[in-house]
Order: structure tokens, then sequence, then C-alpha cells
């Protein structure tokens, strides 16, 4: 707590810098179980806001949360061909239970398509069981050969939606509605824009039909996947038999989707705001909006000041802002203000036997658009109010400078391969470019630049321009955004 | 959905009521993997509201969420003797990953002490980091012969609290204060009364010094144990070297605490509240508090009817009123009744042409104190500030008859084997007796009756005049509450 351990400039080792933070910012740890990270009660208490925004998002769609299995059999897995082949390698495999050795072995779940289908085909005979709309917050388990904390972890925390629809352009809309919640909750609480649209085939979920994904830019100027929608037609369905009867008294097969975000979306937060101070969290996701550090020289001044401190403290909490009142004995108020200021808290209040005359407070904002003060103090009087509308502000100033710099870093109308290799090299960010359409040729452009096609964006993100060429030189048949990617 | 099966009455067959119960309610599925169960979207939502209740109490009492791996290795389980032993038979084992067998199997979490407090060990220092407070929301695996929905589960979700403290009076301290929440959540929330004391020795936590227990009486009269919380002395803290500098600046191992409940406590909700008419759900607990079914003759009828109940509906649920508008076509509302009435909602709202013109809803309670009418109607203006004022008394009434049941099918101050015997088999219920503290004898009652010592019980539980002599006819050492139990 409170350790003064400098912190490695992003400029000159993004990932050290990204490591120290979290670390320092006391998120995650690390595990006895190579991959298996401890979320930590501050990074937690992030992930609990993140679980209460979206949950509130999701059964606002109608949508019910349930719980299924850890386990599944391995037979179940191997069912549906496409999906086997992408998750079996990945996966942690109980063989023994109970003292004994169990006659078939079961696998940890990696996703839960191939639990939930063939359980649920029995809550469903006709239409009107439909459209079903589940989801459940769990742990899943993929063997991962490198890991990094919340970004790619052999356990990590998500939530993952299932449904059934009687038709297949009610699951294309329920995949589509779900992708924009995401880019709801990404743009308005994490203060990330994104850019949404359409996996390619080599990069969509083993299983699906099609996925949509969101994608954000971090400060190192490489592409995030924060989260995916997979329309997965009927190929699960087909499966594990999962049928329904139409309006009209035929047989068919439901049309399903599944959707997910996890705990990488606290490697996003980290990545798309921090700085080399440390992290900053946007207002509606900081576990402390406000932090109230108390300044005194002596005794006396010491129980004037925490009281006063204390009666803001209930004040502000008491108006709906998460408030924390610093009284740690044994700190100086500088390093308090340093130790807020790693871990990212938006708003800092200051309070003094001179405040305490003037009847203030000073508030130091973690963040401000260029060239603003960032310290201005604030009448005790009406400060619940001040601060709300404050904290509103802030949120908003984070998505558009986060905005800004995604403009700033993104290039369009490259239509050359050396022009791109050098966008890549140099800026990095998102590029536009055209596609053949020839995965051969996504192939070679990842190996040489290690940039990947991240989607095929939605029509309101594509060039009013577009390329005519791929970046092999034969037709574009879309445009699509390249960048490199955690 | 509404279906009409039958359902046999508790006094032919408790067990089979119970799983008919669990079925039609749609509280949970069986699935593919022995002992694992599906909690379905119903089921989940009552341990959503178990969730939000007594996290909020964790967090009141100081408490800090964190989130610690799946995962622990095999080696750091046999770290604590006592431990190992109680938890290594029931253990689910990971041998292969990634394609490959690992070096070191991995043990899935039965319970997480053993992997905690390697972790949390380099987050104490000194005496200032402590007390240390954290709770984790989190699934566990143990692996059980015998299995039955919510009761006793392979995979079970749960929380379990994990504090350390410098003195061995604060450890004590916080493992009474876990006790008294789950206490006030189960009488208050679940209008669970519940008997709190010490267990045995044989009965208490693998590792543990002590374990606390609340108790509650199922309405078979068999006892359950709800909650427990442990008090852990340095047993963890000298397995895994948890160290921290005291104030004098000597060093010493923590003290720490572990508490937790379960799932299992839809199924104490289940058997201690419900009917040969179905489940009964306490208002703080009930997915939905009121159910509105519309009535209607024709389509005329239906339009007003349905666009009245929706607007009912706003104003309860405006008015923080779970509800729920059962608008389903082809279904009479009779069928509705039957299905709400098994799913235990407290409030049914019927609403009709007859009682528009006279501006009201019939109410239907789910159960009312003995001879009360459980119908009647209310003017819809002011209908939500009744209807809360109904739900809270309700809750009370629930936690009232649950207690005067107890009260009815507790017996005290039996002294003779033979007298037990009896009762035991006659009545069931909590049996207060003496006991002689020989574990053998303990052992041999429960052998003979299968009745255990729940709980030494805790003073104001205890008989004003207790029994002198045990069972075996040796003098007592304390009194003890005695019971058949799941």
């Amino acid at each position: 707590m409170g350790n003064e351990k400098g912190l490695t400039p992003q400029a000159e080792d993004f990932s050290a810098w990204y490591n120290e933070i979290v670390q320092q910012a006391e998120l995650a740890s690390h595990s006895a179980v190579r991959g298996c990270m401890v979320i930590r009660p501050y990074g937690y208490r992030i992930w609990e806001l993140i679980q209460a925004g979206l949950d509130g998002m999701f059964k606002a769609t109608g949508h019910q949360n349930a719980y299924f299995p850890l386990f599944l059999p391995k037979s179940a897995l191997d069912r549906e061909a496409e999906h086997v082949e992408g998750f079996a390698p990945e996966t942690a495999i109980v063989t023994h239970a109970g003292n004994s050795e169990l006659e078939e072995p079961l696998v940890v779940r990696p996703t839960s398509e191939a639990i939930i289908w063939p359980i649920v085909r029995d809550w469903i005979d006709s239409y009107r069981d439909l459209p079903l709309l589940l989801n459940q917050w769990a742990n899943v388990v993929r063997w991962e050969l490198r890991t990094r904390p919340f970004l790619r972890t052999t356990e990590f925390l998500w939530q993952e939606g299932h449904t059934a629809h009687a038709t297949e352009s009610e699951a294309e809309e329920e995949t589509r509605r779900m992708l924009g919640v995401y880019r709801t909750f990404m743009e308005d609480w994490m203060a990330l824009p994104v850019i949404t649209g359409l996996k390619t085939e080599s990069e969509k979920f083993a299983g699906a039909v099609r996925t949509y994904a969101t994608e954000g830019l971090m400060r190192d100027n490489r592409a995030l996947q924060a989260g995916t929608s997979h329309n997965l037609g009927q190929n699960f369905a087909r499966a594990f038999d999962v049928r329904f009867q139409t309006e009209e008294g035929e047989h068919d097969f439901v049309w399903s989707t599944s959707w997910g975000v996890s705990t990488r979306l606290i490697g996003g937060l980290i990545m798309a705001h921090g700085d080399d101070t440390g992290l900053v969290l946007p207002p509606r996701l900081a576990p402390y909006q406000a932090v109230i550090v108390p300044i005194w020289r002596n005794e006396d001044q010491k129980g004037q000041v925490l009281e006063s401190a204390a009666r803001l403290a209930e004040a502000l909490v008491g108006g709906g802002i998460r408030t924390h009142l610093d009284g740690r004995e044994g700190m100086n108020p500088g390093a308090k203000y340093y130790d807020w200021e790693r871990r990212g808290v938006p708003v800092r209040l200051e309070i003094g036997p001179r405040d305490l005359e003037a009847g203030q407070a000073m508030v130091v904002r973690r963040f401000t658009p260029d060239g603003e003060d960032r310290k201005r103090p604030l009448s005790l009087g009406g400060i619940t109010e001040e601060l709300e509308t404050l904290l509103v502000r802030m949120q908003g100033e984070l998505l558009a400078e986060a905005t800004e710099r995604r403009g700033a870093n993104t290039t369009r109308n490259v239509e050359s391969m050396d022009t791109f290799r050098d966008v890549v090299e140099s800026v990095g960010g998102f590029v536009f470019t055209g596609w053949c359409g020839d995965e051969g040729c996504e192939a070679r452009v990842k190996e040489e630049t290690k940039a990947t096609i991240r989607v095929i964006p939605d029509e309101e993100f594509r060039s009013s321009d577009p390329p005519t060429r791929c970046l092999c030189g034969e037709a574009s048949v879309a445009e699509v955004v390249r960048a490199k990617a955690y």
C-alpha cells in the first residue's frame, strides 16, 4: 500500500508499464498455478461495476440469468465438428474424482454451448417457448501458453449469453442487438470508442456462422477485441438436436446465438486510458469516484479536520458518489496523492485547516482536457451536486479524448503493401484497406506484418471513398480494418 | 411451463415432494454430469436475491470481494494435515491440459483456504495491514456419492469469507460476527429461524479450531445446517507461513477465519416453507413478489384489461415491487393461478372487466395466518403502498409461522435413550439432551438413531434447567441439540 515504486514510461516499454500498473494499483496478482491470476479487491470492484452495468442492460433487453455446470463429458464437446477443433487443444481435463478414475473424462468448460444445448433442448417444445434468452456469469478455462493478467489468462471470468430463436432473421437481429449493447456499454461506461463489424472466416468463433466484434484502440496503438457476438445459425441445434414446433405445426431446429465479454475488459480499461502517472478510471467504473485526503499539522487540527472530512464523506456517499476517506496514519498527504493517482481515482478532495476556515475543499482532477487547471477550490455547500456534474463531465471528456486519439491514429485508403508496412511500423493504429477476400492473402499479410484483419467494419465506420484494390493488388471485395492486436 | 402435474403430498413422501417441486417450479434440472445441477432462471433469480442481500451485509461489515483461482496444486492441499484428510477424498483432479499431461496434477477447489493463504501472505507485512477482510463468490466442487439438487451437489455456488487478524480474540469476534450476520439474514430475509451454536470436534470443519453453525428446521422435522463460520486459529497461517510484524515489532502468525453459505440455502427455503400446493417464498427473496393475471372473455375486454394490467404493473415496478404481468395467450386464468401458486409467488392480483369497473384488483395471498381470508379486493388507488405493507407483513408472518412450528417440534430435557429414540422416531425435530463429551458416545447415538449432535447451542437457546445426564447415563458436560439432518 502506498508504495512509491517508479513506473516505466509507456513510450519506453508499454508492456512493462502494463505489468507494473497491474501490480502497483493492486488489481491482480499471480498464483501458484501458471496463467491463473488472482483478482485483488480493487480490481474485483471494477469487475463488479462492469457486471452491474452489463447485467442491467441484459435484463432490460429481456435476458434471464441461469447457471450451467462447470464440467462437460468429453463426448459432448465432440458433437459440433468445428467447435471441438477450435477448443479441444485448449481444454483442461479431469480424469480422477472422489479417489477413483472416471469412466469418461470431463472437460472444464472453455465456453458453454456444448453444455447448454443438450440441457435446454428439454425446455423447448414449441414456438411459444421462443425466444429463449439466457445469460450466465461464470468462470471458464482455456489453457493458454502465453498469459498476461486480464488480457489472456488460463481461467477467466466472463458472461456468456445463449439464446434460441424461431427464425434465422430473429437470431441475426439478436446477434446485432447484443453487439450494440456491448458498444453502448464500452462507449458510455468504459469511455472506450469501438469499431463494430464482422470477423473474417478465419477469425470467427469455432462453430459460428458469423462472428461480430467490437474493436477498441489502446494507447500503444494496438487493437483490442473487447467483445464478440456470434450468430450460430442451426449448427448447435443440429449437433444437439434442439427442435421446436413452429406456429404452422412443422418441426424445425432452433436458431441460436452466443455472445460474451470477460475480465479482459479490465485490461482494456487500463490500456485505453492509463498514463505515465498510473491508472485512469472512467467515473462510472471507478471503485472510488472521490477520495478525501485530510491534511493536518498537529493533533488539534487532526481532530477537527477528520471530523469535517467524515461529514463530507457521509454527504457525498448520501449523494450517490462512491467516496473513500483516506485516514491512514503515518503516511503524509503527498504519499496519499501519489497512491490514489496511481490507482486512477477521478477526483481527489484535499481538506486542511485553511480549507475549513474558507468553507471549501480543494478539488484535484485525475485528468483534464489539455490546458485546463486540474486543481480548484469548491465551496462545501453544494459540493455533492458540483461533483456529480463534474464526474459526468469527466466521463464525457475521457470518451472524447479516446475518440480523438483513435482518429489521430487511424489511417484510411491504404492501397499498397509498402505504405501499409510503413504505417503499421511507424504509427500502428487502425489501418483501413481493401481486401480481395482471399484467406491466403489475409494470412500472408498477417505473417509479414503481424497486423490482422480486425473486422469488416459496419457501414457507419466505412470510408466514403474506400480503396478499390487489396494490398495484394487484386480487386477489393470489402473494406477492412487491420491492426496489430492483443 | 404451466404444467398441471400433481405434487406428492409432503406427509406421504417428503423427498418425492422435494424433487417434484424443484422440477415443477423450474428451479433446477439435472445435467449430463452426475451430481452437477443446472440452476434454471427462476431458481437462479432467488440466488441473485440471496447474493444481493448477503453481499450488502458483508460490505457493511467491512469486507471486500476478490477472486482466487479455481485450481490449486495438489501439494498445496497437503500442507494442512487435517484439511487434506477432510477434503482430499472428495476432490476432482485435472491431470491433462492443453493436450499434454501436467507435471503436477491440479485440484479443483473444494474450498479455498489452501489457495488463498499462500497468495495473501504477500499482502501482509505488519499489523497495519490487518484485519484483512475478504470474501469470494465462486463455484466449488466436492465429489459427492449421493446428490440432491441444491442440498448436496458435486458443483455448487457459494460465498467463502476469509479473514486474517492480529489477535486470537479478534478472530473469534469475527467468527461470531459472521455467524450473527448469517442468523440475521436467515431470519429477516429467508424467514427461517435458526439455532446458533458450536459444532462438536467430530463435526467441525477440517482444519478449524472451532466451527459455529446455524441450524434450521425443515417441514419434515429434519435439521438443515444452513451456514458455518470457522475460527481457524493459526493453523493455516502456520501451514502457509503467513506472518506479520506486531505493533511491538515482534513477528507472529496471523489468526484466520473462514465462513460460508451456498446454494444449499435455496434447498432450505424450499423445505422450510413449501406446502402441498407448492413453493412458498418469503417476499424479500421472491423473484416476483406480485404476479398480475388479466382476465377477459372477448377481444374487446382483452384490450382494455391488458392495458390496465400493464399500467398497474408499471406502477408497482415503479414502487419497487418485483412484478410480473402474465399475459400468456392460450392459457386460462385458472391454469395461471395454479402455476404461480406452485412457484410460490407471495401475491397474485386478478384483474378483469368487473374489477376495472369497480376500480379495484382482487388480491390473493399465497399464505395467511390460520383462518384469515386469502382473498380480498384492493382499490387501485394507493395499491402500491397497500402491497408494500402487505409484503412486509407477510414476511413477518412467515417467520412467525416457522418459529411456531419449530417450537412445536422441539423437545427439551430428554435424559434417557429410550425417550430419545421415541422422540426421534415419532416427532423428529430438535431434541435437547445432555452430553457426556465423549466422541464414542456421540458416534453410538448417531449410529443407532441417525440423529446427530447439531450444535452445542449458544446461551440464549439453552434450557433454563438443562439435563444433568447424557443419554448414556454419564454426567452431562454440555447441553446439546440433536436431530436427524440433511
